[in-house]
Parts: structure tokens; C-alpha cells; sequence
């Protein structure tokens, strides 16, 4: 039960494949709901949350483990490990998709496909690679973030979710920003805006989905088509979404492209 | 995903104890909804199908494997190991009461608290030993089984379920009945009503409950009692419930004696 209870896991669905799916920034599992159920008569769904989110096991915290994206990817593969995965489908958004990404490459066999929704293997710019922030822009962000958790779960998360038209998705990311402990959004944060693995990209050999919204504050367009022109042989899919969070704000072509690509 | 797959197993809850229900013959993991779901807040849930039933994998049905209880506990302890269980409650009904006990032998620290609902560790008398029905009944029963499958379902489930006032219940169980293959189905009856594990109750060190139902056809008061005096430190609660699925007909008074158990 470590491991399972560590990142709260729960197996829900049929068949002898799996789908796993994994939760970006400042959420949990839920946001995953509304398309892994789509997919529970065909895969045995593994939903979860990373340490120090949702109902995770905030004991096992721990902050040099947690200050890269590589101690995620270990409970990722951790808990492919517990429940014997092959050949399984990670899906993963936002951060978690280079998360995933990281994963397959750590255990080859574990996941044959990934599908990466809105991938980021760096957010800051450098040199001609266009991450979508600058250095400075990025400090700025994680400053007020440990000035006011509140504020900047208030003031980010509408514009993360963008769609002002359903105003009700930005105000449920914001309060599921806010339930975060600050000082684990604040580490998590920093492990993410300052993640580098564009190098890791060309090793990934899982069949790869990109699948990027058309405008996206934190991952634009031009980080998706990077990702998808890195990672071998990988498809890339724009949906006719906007936002950060397709999962949440357009459900049904998430579930539409995975369930084409799968 | 070999032994989770292979028995259907699927996660649900909170929290960092297990608790995981087992249903009995011509059943699946659905008669444990109700009070399943009740613990959900406190425990993490574990739910399966034996070989052969629900939605379990039909190829691994193996026979031999199955003839007597201890293959069925097998699976159990392969689940627990598969999970990293320890300190779990384990919920048996019926047979699996007894499939319970067998598993908390084999596997020791697997399951702390062992919860036996309806059981019997023999269902024909012997010498002294009452479990309710002569040699030659359940030959009859099972050659009734063999010839058909239907009308034994039809005949047998409203008998067993008991609660006529309630004849949806007994309909519920027949559909049950009915949807098992009936090769299996003889083959599990057979484990079932020919098992001999009383030499196996005082090798019981899991905290041992007896729910027992007042009226039950298939375990009388008698049989309880002796699982209750057998079972070294054991807990005895008759149910103010009559039939022999108190899971399904109260499912409510079963909720509370496990937590108050618990």
C-alpha cells in the first residue's frame, strides 16, 4: 500500500490494457474525470496524484526529491512498478507530460504510448528555443507566488484556463490552486517554470501524441510543434481549443484525440 | 497489471489502510456496492472478481487451479502482494469468508482484521458437526446444477437470498447466478460445498468478526457459532437480518458492525 496510498491511487474501468493519467501544476486527479471515464470500458484507468497534491500523502514530501521533474517521474514509474504496467497509456498534462515523458524513458516497456496535452520541456526562452517567458518573467511569477498564494492562484489561474467565456473553469482551478499547500506550490512551481529537457525529448521512443491548443498562455503552439519535431515519429494534433487545461475546458476533443490516436 | 487485470481489481477511497471485500459464489465484486462505498472516506478501497466471475479474465480459469478453496486464496494473497497490503481488513461473504481466513494463514501481516460474513467451514455434516446439509443433498443440488443451470439459478437463488418481501433481491441473485459460465459455476459450487477447512479456523490470528444472519439456509446460527468458538479470540454478531446475503438485503446493519468492528 506505500506507493498506492503515497499518491492515492485509484483503478477504476475493464480490459487488460491501462490508461494512466497524470495531473499538471496546482491540481489533482480530478481534472482527469470527465475523459478517463470515456475511457473505462476499454482500459483499466489509473488515476493519481502526485506527492503533495489532491489527497497525496503529504508526509512523504520531500524537497530535494520533489526539486526536479525526476523524483515525479520516479513515482510515476513507482507506481507503474506496483501495478506490474506494460504497454500501458500515460496521458499527461501540462507539466506532467514531460513528467510521463521522463517516465517511459526510465522504464522502457512500462508505457508504449504518451500522449503529451499542452508539453512544455522548457518554459523560459534561451538562445532561439522560444519557451514563452524570459528569465525575469518567470522570477516575477514564483515572487508573487510566495509572496500570495491566494492572489496569484486568483490572478493566474483565469488566465491559465483562459475561455472568460466559462468563467466557472478559472474560478475552479483557482480554488484548486489554492488548496495547495503554498510552500509545495512554491517548490513545485519552481521544479516546473525552470524544468529543462528539451535533451531528454529525442530519447522518448513511446508512440508520442502531442496534442496542443491553438492559444495557450503557458505552452504555446510553438513549444507543441518543438516537442512533436524532437520526439521521433510522434503525431501532433492542435485542437480547436483554448486554455491550458483542454481536459477541463474541452473534454470532448481530448477524449476524441486520444481515443483516434489510441 | 497480470494479477490486477486477471481478477478485475479495481481501487477506490481514502486513507492508508486497505479494506477489501470479496464477494461468494455465483457473485461478483457489485454485491459489495453498498457497503463498499460506505468506507470510502476512511479506507482504500479493494474490490475484485474471483477467477471466473464478473468481469474477471476467463482465460486464466484453470480447473485444478480452482477445485478446492485454497486456489481462490492463492489469488487473494497474489492481489494482497500485488498491492503491498498489510494491516488490510479483508471482507469475506460466504465461501470467501472462509477463502479470507485461508489467505490470512498463507500470507501473514497481510490482513489484519478479518471480517467473515455467512461463513462455514463445511457445509456437510459430519459426526457431531452440523453445517446443515447430508452428503447426499448436495449431491443432489449439484447433479440439479449440472443438468441445469437455469432453473437451478431460478430455484435455488430466491432460497438463498431469502427476504420473500423483497423478491427483487432474489431476482438480482438469479440474474447473478445466470451470468456465470456453468461450467465454472459447477466446478466453483463443487470447492464450495465439498470444502473441509475446519482443521483451518484455530490457525486463524487475524481479529477474527462472525456476522451471522438469524435465518440462513446455506449457514445456519449452528455453523457461525462453531466458526465463532474455532477462531482463537474471535468476535461473534448475530444480525438482526435473515438470508444469507445480509450485504445486499441490509446492507446498512452490515455497515455498521464492520465499523463498529473496525
Amino acid at each position: 500500500m506505500m506507493v498506492l496510498g503515497r499518491n492515492n491511487v485509484q483503478i477504476s474501468g475493464q480490459g487488460n490494457r491501462a490508461m494512466m493519467f497524470a495531473h499538471g501544476f496546482g491540481c489533482d486527479q480530478h481534472m482527469w474525470t470527465a475523459v478517463a471515464r470515456a475511457f473505462e470500458a476499454d482500459f483499466r484507468v489509473v488515476l493519481f496524484d502526485h506527492v503533495g497534491a489532491g489527497q497525496s500523502d503529504l508526509g512523504a514530501y520531500d524537497a530535494a526529491k520533489y526539486a526536479s521533474l525526476d523524483g515525479y517521474a520516479d513515482d510515476v514509474v513507482e507506481i507503474g512498478r506496483a501495478l506490474d504496467l506494460s504497454d500501458a497509456v500515460f496521458v499527461g498534462h501540462s507539466v506532467s507530460a514531460m513528467i510521463g515523458g521522463l517516465a517511459s524513458v526510465k522504464a522502457p516497456g512500462m508505457f508504449s504510448d504518451l500522449i503529451m496535452v499542452g508539453p512544455s520541456p522548457r518554459y523560459v526562452d534561451d538562445d532561439d528555443y522560444v519557451g514563452g517567458f524570459s528569465h525575469a518573467q518567470v522570477e516575477e511569477l514564483l515572487e508573487f507566488l510566495a509572496d500570495n498564494h491566494l492572489g496569484w492562484s486568483a490572478a493566474m489561474a483565469p488566465v491559465i484556463m483562459g475561455n472568460p467565456d466559462q468563467p466557472e473553469l478559472g474560478a475552479a482551478l483557482e480554488q484548486s490552486f489554492c488548496a495547495t499547500d503554498p510552500e509545495i506550490a512554491r517548490q513545485f512551481a519552481r521544479a516546473t517554470f525552470f524544468s529543462d529537457n528539451r535533451a531528454d525529448l529525442p530519447k522518448i521512443t513511446a508512440r508520442t501524441l502531442v496534442l496542443q491548443c491553438r492559444e495557450d498562455i503557458i505552452a504555446p503552439p510553438c513549444v507543441g510543434e518543438y516537442v512533436h519535431a524532437q520526439v521521433p515519429g510522434s503525431r501532433y494534433t492542435l485542437l480547436d481549443a483554448t486554455g491550458h487545461c483542454p481536459n477541463l475546458s474541452a473534454p470532448e476533443q481530448v477524449t476524441a484525440a486520444i481515443r483516434a490516436f489510441v
